[in-house]
């Protein structure tokens, strides 16, 4: 009866999408009672040089080679993961459709600017029966709703999706530093007694998901096939879970996506008082209050599935929050914004090549989305930090816009 | 019927005592309705000699002076919070009796080992009446029980008291940058209805505070009077609050004066990963879990007092505990202790001056109470800190030890 292996592909080859592949590599190794072995990497692929200082020059030279073939041959993501071995059973393709066409796990991990576009190019090209975990950071906000992109692979896809997220700055998880991640995954109840149909007329798990957006879900799920083993949270931890890398697997699938969005925003505030000069009690009131507004803003979307333990007591919610605002590109940006006296904005085009922080995308679209429900006076500190962005506000008035 | 006004005494005037006279006494000013303007802080009394660069040197010369007749005269404690200003309304007094003798609100707030002794010169001495918030530090462990300070002061005195704790670093909040802080204050029944008496027979509120000792308790208290204010959240609430001292009042005493205690454990192995050189994946997942311990502990020993969310959303819960596993004395002796390769204990003999730090005290309390009731296990962190501390493991062992 379970006489089939689950075949793991990870769409997304950054630095984070590398970190996972060897993740997931050495777990489908130690576990081959149940999973393939080799893990198939989606790369987009490009040319790159191999720098004079590297350990691979001698192998591969001097000319330029393909990303692919460099992976395949020394296996290492040289230009987004320097001098981090993969194992050799993480297999580089350059085509997508390849990568995941016998894949019954696919786990997304790219940037979210990347995701429509690749999943209009898998489309019909995956095994329908596949299940996923998506690590893409950030949200959908637009018209007024907001959307996960666990939900939009499920839906453009008809795929079940759960979500990862954790406090897992990709080189030190890369480095094998002792960190915990969150899944949300709460199986389709036909992968778990084998017998219902999931179809617009039967959808628990979207249900779950998402409450408000139910009656335009169209997602029909196929039931993975019986020979294979069951894919359910027991399964999902193996996968993941190593020595260095703790899993917790949660039901609450929003929650957890919604975390890895939010946290940004705090981390941003985090950043601007930072820049004031106010010390640990000041950043440690913003990240308390920032945690009580992500809540808030979970509740209010997603009522009936987001729970507050995921928030308050998991490693996607308080944890990556504190991680978020001790260091990573949001909280240094709005400090050195404060300190340099400049605006977001401008730290953006001076320090990062014009590239737009995912807090201030985030801040914005999440306030217009209040201010559309009517709502932006439930969230102080996030429409604070729009309003700072905006320079509507200055960084002094925040401890009154807070009361 | 409200003719009468509180009247507030500090007891202890180190960096926080003195800090915390301050908000007092600033409040006591804004709200003469309700308060005497005089706020009295007792002082240890000592000399110092007012240094050469001190602005206060051309008023007070260069012979030494008693610290009282310093904060007296120039409005600064000179030795334990210098630079900052105190309002004239503070008013030191080197006589705890005659100190606290009309106050009808006592705030506590010295190193816990002179709370003993303090209390003892007291007794009998202060109102019958008083009303008490303690910011003493710590808690009391010893033959297999758990004792907060506030339960000290209220068995010792007879008087109610409540406790305030948050991330509340002292010389930041002297400075007013914006912090949070929370006070945990269940004001006994018969200040609410003015009906009825608390005896041994009808205590409701040490009940509240400690479940597991209440047949040793034997606190009666007496009402505050009809013609004072009624001593409510709200009265406590407008005490404290200050625009860049944002107060919770919650009704779980127990909570708040734990988390104090117990975040100390916490940030020594945040100190221990950290100096590993571990990033900030690790020290979050440190975080996330001594918070969840922090809660087990609350649980097994307050089970009917203890709110779970006194931990994870208030600033004395996961506030202060991201502050001080990002600073403090704990966080940082436990980091050198791993970059130098030597013990804490030699850390607190050469850095110290042999000063125990709290944290070692408690882990080592904590983990002798726990062992004593059979449940070591169920906290595999605070044991992981205590093992690490006396040698018997190594920091490289943590993951391990808490999967």
């Amino acid at each position: 009866m379970t006489g089939k292996k689950h075949k793991v592909a990870v769409v997304g080859s950054g630095n984070w999408g590398s970190t996972i592949a060897k993740i997931l590599a050495e777990n489908t190794r130690e576990h081959p009672d149940v999973f393939e072995e080799e893990v198939q990497m989606w790369v987009f692929e490009e040319d790159v040089a191999i720098p004079e200082d590297s350990p691979h020059r001698q192998a591969l030279g001097d000319q330029t080679h393909k990303l692919t073939e460099v992976i395949n041959r020394v296996h290492e993501n040289v230009k987004y993961l320097p001098g981090i071995a993969l194992p050799s059973n993480v297999v580089a393709n350059p085509d997508v459709r390849s990568a995941v066409k016998d894949a019954t796990i696919l786990v997304f991990n790219l940037p979210h600017q990347f995701i429509d576009k690749t999943l209009e190019q898998m489309k019909g090209h995956h095994l329908p029966y596949a299940r996923a975990v998506s690590c893409v950071k950030g949200i959908e906000v637009a018209n007024g709703r907001v959307t996960l992109f666990s939900e939009l692979i499920m839906e453009k896809l008809g795929i079940y999706c759960g979500s990862l997220s954790g406090a897992n700055i990709a080189p030190e998880v890369a480095a094998e530093e002792f960190c915990e991640t969150t899944i949300g995954y709460d199986p389709p109840p036909m992968d778990l007694d084998a017998k219902q149909e999931f179809s617009p007329d039967n959808r628990h798990v979207i249900n779950k998901q998402r409450q408000r957006k139910i009656s335009s879900t169209s997602a029909v799920l196929q039931r993975v096939p019986d020979d294979y083993p069951c894919v359910d949270e027991k399964l999902v931890h193996r996968l993941f879970e190593r020595p260095y890398f703790h899993v917790h697997v949660v039901a609450d699938v929003a929650g957890v996506a919604l975390c890895g969005a939010l946290k940004n925003i705090v981390a941003l505030a985090a950043g601007f008082v930072a820049g004031k000069g106010w010390g640990e009690n000041s950043k440690a009131a913003i990240i308390r209050i920032g945690l009580m507004e992500m809540i808030r803003f979970g509740r209010f979307w997603f009522p009936d599935s987001v729970d507050e333990k995921t928030f308050t007591e998991e490693s996607a919610g308080v944890a990556d929050l504190v991680a978020s605002c001790s260091g990573g590109r949001n909280f240094r940006s709005a400090k050195h914004s404060v300190e340099k006296g400049v605006s977001v904005n401008e730290i953006e085009q001076s320090e990062l090549n014009g590239q737009k922080l995912q807090g201030t995308s985030t801040a914005r679209a999440v306030c217009d989305f209040l201010s559309t429900h009517g709502k932006l006076n439930d969230f102080p500190l996030f429409n604070a930090v729009n309003r700072i962005l905006d320079g509507g506000v200055s960084v002094d008035e925040l401890p009154k816009l807070l009361k």
